[in-house]
């Protein structure tokens, strides 16, 4: 993908609106403070006579009372079902107690999700709508910056499996995304920092500029400064936009997105889910495989120093775990990109350009034994 | 939807090959003798490493070696798992295996999912296709005449809840299906008659024509004669495909597919899934709705003495256990169709002309009890 220029900004006190473009199946990403009170954000969704909130028990107190609230004016019964919090609750079982919410309390198929939460949250609540009678309409609340800049956009849903992370799931829409920054206030800064990967995941894939812009304002990122955040969030999501509207089943182009995920993915499943946060993990499978793009030659060896110094700056760990060379490359090989056992990644060829490509496993064996503790 | 006029029938010897016109998910039919052993009948599928055979402990020893040998010539790796048989395991477990078989076996995401077998398989097999790494190419080998009429064609999938049937699932389409008439020589007759359930709903739904024909037929139907099926199981999905075709997610036109459904659906929700075939509800569930399209005053008596002696001539039964009439009712309000807790019924307002309606409850109880025994 080429370099996307010109970012098209609105003034930060009031909400941007960014469309994913996917005709039928098109919708709004709303990006903003104060959007939970907003009466404007909850407008015209999809009529029901009955809501279910998916939340969590981290969540659930700080943020429910004011989305029932705001849904109190659309929907006549609004129900809830909080699970416990963390990425190792994205299984079977969690989304087995959704379904069951659904039909014990006799919601039907008009019925409309919101997904009040982080990554993992709006993937499980993402899949049930998408499974539930074979498709109910669904909203995305993120409430975590990793959530907000990435996982709550593109229609990706999934639960993970003991073999592989996100194994199982749909290409499902969201009808609208509702992203409140105020919510990124009560964010633990580890969380924060998570979310700082996937955004600066965006720079080398797909906007060198950005990638500037990201070195430049880290520390006020840091700070939460409202400005900051807002163009973070939204800069992220325009490009996330572009990619998926391009690519919407990830047939090719939506790859790109994956930068760092196929290290990422073998450091989540390896260690067990939630041990690492997806996005630390994320953030030291970035700086594998900008370490196996300088390898490969595809970049100099300064894009390796300069993407080691960013992400180390946010707070995420350089360094995998040591789960031994042979045990990384078998969990690659079951990633999704994989083809015939062998394994693809994607890299970056140059600044603001990514693509898919398979490596010897020699080298990718110098690569995790140079990036690991 | 108004009749369907006009059947373009093939000569009974060659395949016949019915389109599902559906953009990019557009797939063919076949239907014909010998197809499993025709080499034609195989080419051009999606290419991949890995090929999965899902079938059943009944199913398998009697047509896996020639499914096997057929496929051998396109797929390098072709694996096997063979469930249990009936529809008390369309469910989460099942649906397990197959994707612990997917991930053990380093199935990748470009694997071609084969279902031989009846409904239980093709819909477990379909679903599992549909959300394994968010979705791999799957092609029905129906070998029961259910299947090969209804449930392989239209893209409709999904396992059962304790809760209700079909309660969780998606829309996905196969990229062929291969319905080999041969198969059904080695069917149980009650397995037979449940099919004809399905085929005898056509007539009432969308063409008072074939309705006449199938009662001509019936005799020649029961004994297996190949141009009788030939010609019922093309006719069924011709109709079946006109009606996927205008409505694929069933927005409207396609719940009349469900003509008798929701009683069925009681039924084998209320005994316990497995008790009753899935076609012997529908066929009992039809009796019912004929007799509710009756009470209703839309189709004169003669219609439901028309049905009922047709039905019970397909060896099917006439009156459902005795559940108790509130016990129906609750059932029936989880039903997909239901809106808000009225229970909606695909009902018969002309012949040939089916739509969907609300009724009291009072009259639906009336028929209930005059129709169980």
């Amino acid at each position: 993908m080429n370099s996307v220029s010109s970012p098209q900004l609105a003034p930060a006190s009031s909400p941007s609106r960014i469309s994913i473009a996917l005709a039928e199946r098109s919708y709004e990403i709303l990006i903003g403070s104060g959007l939970l009170d907003s009466a404007d954000a909850w407008r015209d969704l999809p009529r029901a006579d009955c809501a279910l909130i998916v939340s969590n028990v981290t969540v659930a107190p700080l943020y429910l009372a004011r989305l029932q609230t705001a849904l109190s004016q659309h929907y006549r019964r609004i129900e809830v079902l909080n699970l416990p919090d963390g990425e190792a609750y994205k299984d079977w079982t969690s989304l087995n107690l959704i379904i069951d919410a659904l039909l014990s309390r006799g919601c039907d198929r008009k019925t409309v999700l919101f997904a009040l939460g982080g990554g993992v949250i709006g993937d499980m609540t993402g899949f049930a709508a998408a499974v539930y009678m074979r498709g109910v309409p669904f909203v995305q609340v993120p409430t975590t910056l990793l959530a907000q800049v990435d996982s709550s956009v593109g229609g990706k849903t999934a639960i993970n499996h003991p073999l592989g992370k996100n194994m199982v799931g749909a290409f499902y829409q969201p009808v609208r995304v509702i992203a409140d920054l105020d919510t990124l206030d009560t964010l633990p800064a580890r969380e924060l920092s998570a979310g700082l990967a996937e955004i600066i995941k965006y720079g080398p894939i797909a906007d060198a500029g950005f990638l500037g812009w990201i070195e430049q304002n880290l520390d006020a990122l840091l700070a939460r400064d409202k400005a900051a955040l807002a163009h973070a969030v939204q800069r992220s999501c325009e490009i996330k936009a572009l990619v998926v509207g391009q690519d919407e089943r990830e047939q090719g182009l939506r790859a790109i997105l994956n930068f760092g995920h196929t290290f990422g993915h073998a450091i989540e499943a390896g260690l067990g889910y939630g041990e690492w946060l997806h996005g630390e993990a994320v953030g030291c499978g970035m700086v594998m495989a900008s370490d196996l793009s300088v390898r490969l030659g595809l970049m100099p060896a300064e894009f390796l120093t300069r993407m080691r110094r960013l992400i180390g700056r946010a707070g995420l760990p350089l360094l995998g775990p040591r789960l031994g060379v042979q045990r990384y490359l078998e969990l690659m090989r079951v990633d999704k990109k994989a083809e015939g056992g062998e394994i693809r990644f994607v890299l970056i060829d140059a600044l603001g350009h990514a693509s898919m490509r398979a490596a010897p496993d020699a080298l990718v064996a110098e690569v995790i034994a140079a990036n690991c503790a």
